[in-house]
Order: structure tokens, then C-alpha cells, then sequence
């Protein structure tokens, strides 16, 4: 491609509501422009980038044994109706009414239409196993549609539906698509992680999240070192703790008259925050008072705590409850001489330990040197309540690391509940009907290509990995306008590139050389070479890497090998 | 591709609801299916044939120079303000509205976006001239859908939009465009005509579509065989008639009691239609009464009349003003003795005839041996009022045709009312602000598929052009559960012809022979290969064209230079 004959528009000013790298570089290199709030045009410039990324989501599906279709993005509300989804998708359900008042719905998902087109087109197990997959434009009606395209209401996704007779089937299916989503993060050169995911009232390995990792995401991903064990903070388990120490100390009463809070009490008494225990005070589901038990230096995961019995719905205390339980203020709470019955319920890692400090249920005291069994009953209920933290050991033996992703791709066993609830069936090899199980599987396609950039960028711009890259390489011209030789030299360069198969574009817009280099960092060409009358002289090119500092001068030879990688 | 690994499922039965050919065989075949009204999913196998058909529309465009880009499905009521169309539009517009009440539309078309694109990205002539283009789903509110694919709601449409300084400029992005128009459809291999059509005010060569020519088509289409003429019905001209003969009859009264119609007269005096005037009472948006002359055998159009100064908005005359105006009752009507002044509006043809036969104003008379100067004034006003009709001479001197076609493309001079309306410019090379002139330019992708159908099938099915075909050749496996001999012979024969770059699926369904050659027969493969044990034990492979009545016999060498085609 010549520049002269592209559409390239990048802005010389950093636009000002932009929070993210992606969305400021994505604006500013031109690559989309917003029309509305979370709605965004593609230039030709972020286009070439999209279709990247969408051309190897489509090749690894096919590899995988997909099969592409192309569903509407509108659907009639009949269907959402069947699957009660109507009511509950919630606001980000974009609705309408057509001219004859039938209401549909801009499709946020397709689980509703794919399983219409299943029902009507699968009849019998012969036709399975069968996964279909989409690449479509979505809408979905965010409150707050912010970040540019990390979050826009309308944006590019390719969905898949799997269909099997029997849940081996549905396993097998769904590894295969595992197994296709890590080629294409692989291919994009994006360093990502499968992540167990919460998949709710299922259970087991049958969700899992792809992320890119990228220091603004905003999930938090505990991974481990010693193997390929990966979870969402908000699942992820540290190994069991060892067991408990035998008690070395006595219990003692310590004056805290200020200190409220285990970093205050620890700072007072000159020890490790993990020797403190913190106490929060609850009402489960079932309305039994609650004292939750973590260690000082831990924090509680809410998602795990509601997954306990009687804790479905928790709430916290009021203070008026904690009074009437525990006969004290917040800030020195504690699981000993309660005035009414409670619930403890400690982390595994509290469960563990010897010779704690904890709050006194008076004001003004903690009490240390406490141990279960000798100086309060074993705690009612002990489980796994509190998020890992960086530096955690894993149960693999690993050491559990904390990165951030930004979530790019979700693979789920949805099951048969879709199917049971629109009446999909098809008969079984004993020509018995039966209900197929599904699985589903997201890639936000638009989405990955903010995500790459939050990845990979600099001061200067995008570094885009090569595979996403608009063009591998930029050759750019010094003074077109005015030097023939060096105009002819870099044509020769261009169309050797273009026949040797390397993706290149030539900047002959004769901007001064500083505009021009500029504008090749921000949109993040990978390769870039200059073909200058001084260099023509020497007979050599100046090449330069996106992330290199320098740049080096290469005769033809040492420039082709570099340039074909 | 396996077809034991694809998802073709067609229909015995012929769906009832489709009309015409397309949507049945669209339907029959398995291509399509209908969500709701005008709302379909493209099944695998359709959507084959679209992405083909997208695929070359895309190249020709790339080729043309146009770029291309992605706007939104969405777009925001207020540049619909500017423009005026929110209200002009009309029904066909979808119109919605977000969870916050914003009002938005269902892109039906792009320009307003597009010149909002263009209004903030183009400053300066250097960056014109430019066509952008994308390829996009888009919704119009039909009233009526139906027809299939034909008439759908949501289709998909590629449509590209033209910025140029000059109307110079325009001319050229206008042929330029038009010019890949013509290779898009040629290289589909379809047989088409780039049509005039109406431009309305705008005049001159500033408008025309694309028709896919089939006897189902809506338009009826004029061409001449003498050159490169073609226009809509709706606008088609014919060449001047000759001079006005003298005349050789005395002007004499005809009893004709009953006889109410040109025809009727015709038969009745025993001469041809042609020699007889149909006097039409119509009364013009002026108030004018206005009596329109078109000969027997031709008829008024409509579009032509309502051009002419004073006509627009015609409506008929009643019978009131009528018996007022020219003393008589419909069905004798003529242009002398009316009892009032009237307006004598005559077509070229009826302005220069000689010996007429007209209506008498009297009932159960008409006049014949009637001629212009002699005995009636010269008409008020001369001008071509009249459809064309088969076999008219054109002005080109060669004779015009009348085909039906299906409109697929339309190229459009739009000029400057939507930059000028949305305060789109650019700084032209004397450094002012100038109003960039615009053209656009569409073609519905998803509809040239059910056009090629209409024009290509019989009644075993779809005869696809080898360029839209899912596959281009079908190696159909007799009996490949039992013969070990003939499923090897056919993969070889298949990854042979994948090999040497032919696109080929491989029939290994296990079928009986009869279910899968109508299968082949009705998704519409060119070309069809049985690899049997009586073919194998022979040496040879049994072909067949999909447009041939009789299957061959070839050995491997002439089959595949057959394929090679």
C-alpha cells in the first residue's frame, strides 16, 4: 500500500477524555472515531487491524472444525421469551419495536437463535457432534459504555455454539475450543492465560476466561509457577495450609486503646501482621450472626463466602447486632466471650493457627497468645473464605503469582438448559429423543485489539505484535518531492518487499522525516526503513525494530533476511 | 471439505410460503432461515456464497482504489437532524432507542455518518480525492417483506461514498466506480446491464443501476442492440419518429355504437392499432384540463408525464369535468369539438401521424381520416409521454429490447447537499473553504445471491456461475461403508483437486446415490464426479456438468483437465 493512496489520519494532540492507553492511542493514531458514547467508526487504519485478527479467529475455528454461519443481529423477543431471558439480560438488552410494533432485541449473545436453528435443523445424533460459530457485530447497552473500544456498546465478536448427545461429548468439544482459543492468542503473539473461572451452581472445569495480561486490566489473575494452574482472584485457591503449631504462648489480655485495626494492633505489639486475626461481623441467608475469620494481612472474597451453607444473601452486621452478640464496638471484635451464640467461621489458614491476636469484644483490649481447643471452641465451620495474595503457595507446590488481565475470551458448558427450555431434541442411536448439551464460546474480536495495545505500547505509540501489526513493515521515503534516485530506490524496495510476500507499506506522503517517523511509531509498524540520499550513497538502508533504541545501517542483503524474519 | 464434517441439511418438501424461485430454492436448499419476517440466517452453506460474492466485491473495490473502512450499525438521531431524514425518510427507518431515551436509528444507508466522518477528518483538497467503502449489515423497515433474501429487512450491503473538490473529480470517482461495477458482475458471471435511470432533478448521466436480468425481475429494462444503451422503463427513450406524412384520407365520422377501447375500433374498422389515438382526460397540477394522445397500441408513462410543465401532480379527470370539457362520456373521447378550452398534450408518435383515428366527443362515434393542421390545431404541447415497447427503434439506430431485471447496484452523482447540510469542507488549493462534492454508491451483496437464482436454475435446482458455487466440484463416494477401493480412489481424486488449487467437496455422507446427486443437483455444484466400483474396475470417473444432460465417462487425465477448466 501506498500512503499517498490510504486514508491515514493520526492527531498531534492526546484527545482528553481518553483514561486508557488504548483508547488515547486508538484515537489519536486515527484507528476509530467515536459517533456516539460507545459507538465507534473503524478507519481504514484500525480496520486492517480488526480483519487480522478476525482472519485468525476464522482460521483457528475452521482448523478446530467449526462451522461458520451468520446469524441476524436482530432477534424477535418470542425467542427470549422462551428461555425467560427477556426479563432477565437486564438493561444491557438493547429493545425495539419495528413499524408493526413486534418487539425484538439487538442480539447482545445468540444462545436464543442458535438453539431456534438447532432444533429446526438437528434431528437426530447422526448430525452430531457439531459446533457452529459467528462473527458478528453485537450491541450491548452498557450503563457506562467508557475506555474506548475495551468497552464499547456496539463491537465485533465471534460466538460458537457446541452440541453433543452426552457430556463426554460436550468435554470433548469444549477442549477443542480451549485448545483453538490458545492457538489464536498464541498467533496474535499476545501473552495470555486461561484462567479457571467462577462458573457458579455447575461447578468443576467447565468455564474458563482467556485474558490478556496487561497492568490496567481489570480482573486480577492468580497463577502459579509450577503449573499451568491459573484462576480469576475471584476463585483462585492457595494450597492448603500446614497444620496447626502446637500453642507456645499464654493468653494474655494487651491495652489497644486506639487501635482498630490489625495493622494498628501489630505496629502497637511489633509483630508480623500475619500473627493477627480479623473479625467480620455478618448475618448469613439463614439469619445466624456470623463472625468471619481472616488472617490480618488477608482480605475476604465475597464469592467465596456466599457459596457457603447459610451464607447465600449475607449481609453485613449492624452495629446494634454486633452490640447485642458480642457486647462490643467495631475495631475490637474477636470470636471469644460472646454474650449470645454465634456462627465462627474461619479461613483455613486461621484454622491453622497458634498463638493469635484477636479483639477482646471490649473496647480498648485484643487478647494474644489465643489457641483453638484450649482457650475457645474449634470454629463452627472452617473453609477457604479469603483471596489469594501474591507470593501464596499453590497447591501444585508452585508459588502463586498475582497479574492483571483484561478478559478476551470465555468457553463455557452451558449444558442443557437452553435446549431443555426452547424444546431442542434429537433422537439418540437407540431412536430415543433426547436433549443435546451445549457450550458456548466468546471472543470479544474488537475487543482483543484494545487489549493488545494495553499489552504492548510505549511513549511513542502502539508496538503491535507482528501478526497484528496494519503493515509489517514501512519503508519511508526522505524527500520524495525532490530527489528522484531515492524515490526510485525506495519503489524497487517496496515492490521487492510486496513480491518476496512481506507485508509493507510506503510512506511517499513527503512529510518532514520527524512527522513521518512519528506517525510509524504511534500506529506501531514493527519494521521500519528509510531510504535516504545519504544512505543511497553508502549504499545501505537504515533499519530500524519498533523496540529497538537504535538503528542500524544494513546493506540490501542484511535488510531482505532481516525483513523475512 | 468433508461433507460428512459440514452442516448441509436441505428440504424435501418445496416450502409453500415462497413465491419466487430464489426463496424457494434458497429455502429448499438449506441456505437460508427465516428467524422472523425479513430476517434470515445464513446457513453454512449459504453463507459460503455470500462471503464469495463479498470476497470479489471487496477486491474490485480495492482495485478501484476505494478504501475501506466500518461504520456503525448504530447511529445517533441527531445527524439524521441535520440532514432532515429522521422525518423524510420515512417507515423504512428503524428507529430505537438506548436505555438513557437517546434515539437512534438502524443504519439503513450511511451518508449521514459518512459525511460526519468526512467533515472531521478531511481539511485539505491534498486529501481528496477519496472513496471509502464498507461492507456492512443494514436494516430497512420494509412493510412487506418477502421474496426471501430478495426483500429481506436485514441484508448486507456494501456501500461506498466518493469526496472530490470538482465535479471533475466526481465524473471520474463516478466511472471509476461504475467500471468496477461492471467487473464485479462480470466476474460473477452474471448477465446484467448497467441501466439510466431516473435522477430526478439532477438531470444527465448522474445516476445508474446495475440490473441482474431474469424474467422474475420487478424492472422492466430497455436496451438497444445497437449500442450500449440501456435505461429503466421508467425513463427509457426511443429514437424521434420520422417526419409527419401527408395526409390521403378526407376526415369522416365512424359509427361505433359499442365499440369503446382502441382495440375494439381497431377490430371493428379492420386496421391496425397503430393507426389509432387513445385520448386520455387528465387535469393537471395547474388545474389545467389536459387531454394526453398516445397511440392505440402504446401506453402513458407516468414518471415522463408528471415532468411536463404544468403536470406535476396530474390526476385523472372526473366524469363531471369531463362531459364539461369535452361534451361526451369516456370511451369516446377525442381532441376536436370540445366545449371548452382544453390543453392537447401529444406524444412525438401521435404528433407525427397523418389519417388518425380518434374518439368523436360524441357517443358511439369516432372520428377517422383525422390531421394535425387541417382538421384540428397543432397539439399544445409535443413530447415523449410513452413506455417504450419492445422492438421501437432507439436513437442509436439499433432496435430496443425489453428485458426484466433485478436491481443489485446503483452508482449515484449525490453532489453537494449532504456535505453542505452537515457544514462539510475543505480548504481547495487557493486555500478556501469549499464544499466537497459527493457521489455513493451501493450494491446489496446479500440480494445479488438470490438474484444469480433467479436467473440461473431449472427445476432440479440452483445452476450456481463456477465464481458464486459453495464448491465448484462434487466427488460423490458411492457406497463408501462397503467399498474400501472406491472411498480411497476418491480421497485421492480429492486431495488431488485440493491440491492442484480447485475448490472440491468430497460427498462421503454415504448416501444412496439417488438423495445425494439431487443434493449436488439442488445446492447447484458445476460439476459432478462419482467415483463407483464399475467406474474403478473401467479406469475411469464418472462426469457431469451441472448444465448438461448426459453424464461422461473420463479417465483421470481428461478428467482433470476437465476441471481444470
Amino acid at each position: 500500500m501506498r500512503l499517498s493512496q490510504f486514508h491515514l489520519h493520526t492527531e498531534k494532540e492526546t484527545p482528553a477524555e481518553a483514561e486508557l492507553a488504548s483508547h488515547r492511542l486508538m484515537l489519536k493514531s486515527g484507528m476509530v472515531r467515536k459517533l456516539a458514547a460507545g459507538i465507534y467508526t473503524w478507519s481504514p487504519l484500525g480496520l486492517r487491524v480488526l480483519r487480522k485478527v478476525e482472519a485468525i479467529v476464522r482460521e483457528e475455528m475452521d482448523a478446530a472444525g467449526a462451522i461458520e454461519l451468520l446469524m441476524p443481529s436482530i432477534q424477535p423477543r418470542e425467542l427470549w421469551d422462551e428461555t425467560g431471558r427477556w426479563q432477565k439480560f437486564g438493561g444491557q438488552l438493547l429493545k425495539l419495536r419495528d413499524r408493526k410494533e413486534a418487539e425484538y432485541a439487538y442480539g447482545p449473545t445468540h444462545e436464543e437463535v442458535i438453539t431456534d436453528f438447532a432444533r429446526n435443523e438437528l434431528a437426530s445424533y447422526k448430525q452430531l457432534p457439531v459446533t457452529f460459530y459467528q462473527i458478528q457485530t453485537k450491541f450491548r447497552d452498557e450503563i457506562r459504555p467508557r475506555f474506548g473500544i475495551m468497552r464499547a456498546r456496539e463491537f465485533l465478536m465471534k460466538d460458537a455454539y457446541s452440541f453433543d448427545v452426552d457430556d463426554a461429548g460436550l468435554e470433548r468439544a469444549y477442549h477443542a475450543m480451549r485448545d483453538a482459543y490458545s492457538r489464536i492468542f498464541t498467533r496474535l503473539g499476545l501473552e495470555f492465560r486461561a484462567v479457571q473461572a467462577d462458573s457458579g451452581a455447575i461447578g468443576g472445569d467447565t468455564s474458563q476466561e482467556f485474558h490478556v495480561l496487561a497492568d490496567s486490566g481489570e480482573d486480577a489473575i492468580a497463577f502459579s509457577n509450577g503449573s499451568e494452574y491459573a484462576a480469576n482472584v475471584e476463585t483462585a485457591r492457595a494450597a492448603d495450609p500446614g497444620p496447626r503449631p502446637a500453642p507456645s504462648e499464654d493468653m494474655r489480655k494487651v491495652e489497644t486503646p486506639t487501635q482498630k485495626t490489625c495493622e494498628a494492633v501489630a505496629a502497637l505489639m511489633g509483630i508480623p501482621l500475619a500473627r493477627t486475626v480479623k473479625s467480620i461481623a455478618l448475618v448469613g441467608g439463614d439469619e445466624r450472626f456470623t463472625l468471619a475469620l481472616v488472617r490480618g494481612d488477608h482480605a475476604v472474597n465475597e464469592i467465596k463466602l456466599a457459596k457457603l451453607d447459610g451464607m447465600a444473601g449475607y449481609r453485613p452486621a449492624t452495629e446494634a447486632e454486633i452490640r447485642a452478640h458480642l457486647g462490643s464496638e467495631p475495631g475490637f471484635l474477636g470470636p471469644l466471650h460472646a454474650k449470645q451464640p454465634i456462627r465462627v467461621l474461619a479461613d483455613r489458614e486461621v484454622a491453622a493457627m497458634a498463638d493469635m491476636v484477636v479483639g477482646a469484644n471490649e473496647a480498648g483490649f485484643h487478647l494474644a497468645g489465643v489457641n483453638w481447643g484450649r482457650d475457645l471452641p474449634e470454629p463452627d465451620l472452617v473453609a477457604d473464605i479469603r483471596n489469594v495474595v501474591d507470593g501464596d503457595r499453590a497447591a501444585d507446590g508452585g508459588t502463586l503469582r498475582i497479574v492483571r488481565g483484561i478478559e478476551v475470551g470465555h468457553v463455557f458448558q452451558l449444558g442443557r438448559q437452553y435446549a431443555e427450555a426452547m424444546g431442542c431434541k434429537v433422537l439418540d442411536d437407540s431412536g430415543k429423543a433426547v436433549v443435546p448439551t451445549m457450550g458456548c464460546y466468546g471472543i470479544g474480536v474488537s475487543r482483543i485489539v484494545a487489549a493488545a495495545i494495553e499489552q504492548n505500547f510505549d511513549e511513542a505509540g502502539i508496538l503491535w505484535p507482528e501478526a497484528m501489526a496494519p503493515w509489517r513493515v514501512a519503508v519511508c521515503v526522505i524527500n520524495p518531492k525532490k530527489d528522484a534516485a531515492v524515490v526510485e530506490a525506495a519503489e524497487a524496495l517496496y515492490q521487492e518487499l510486496r513480491e518476496a510476500g512481506i507485508e509493507v507499506v510506503l510512506d511517499d506522503r513527503g512529510l518532514r522525516p520527524g512527522a513521518m517517523f512519528a506517525d510509524m511509531e504511534l500506529i506501531g509498524i514493527p519494521h521500519r526503513v528509510v531510504v535516504s540520499p545519504r544512505g543511497l550513497e553508502g549504499g545501505t538502508f537504515e533499519y530500524r525494530a519498533r523496540t529497538a533504541s537504535e538503528a542500524e545501517h544494513l546493506d540490501h542483503q542484511a535488510l531482505m533476511s532481516r525483513l523475512r524474519g
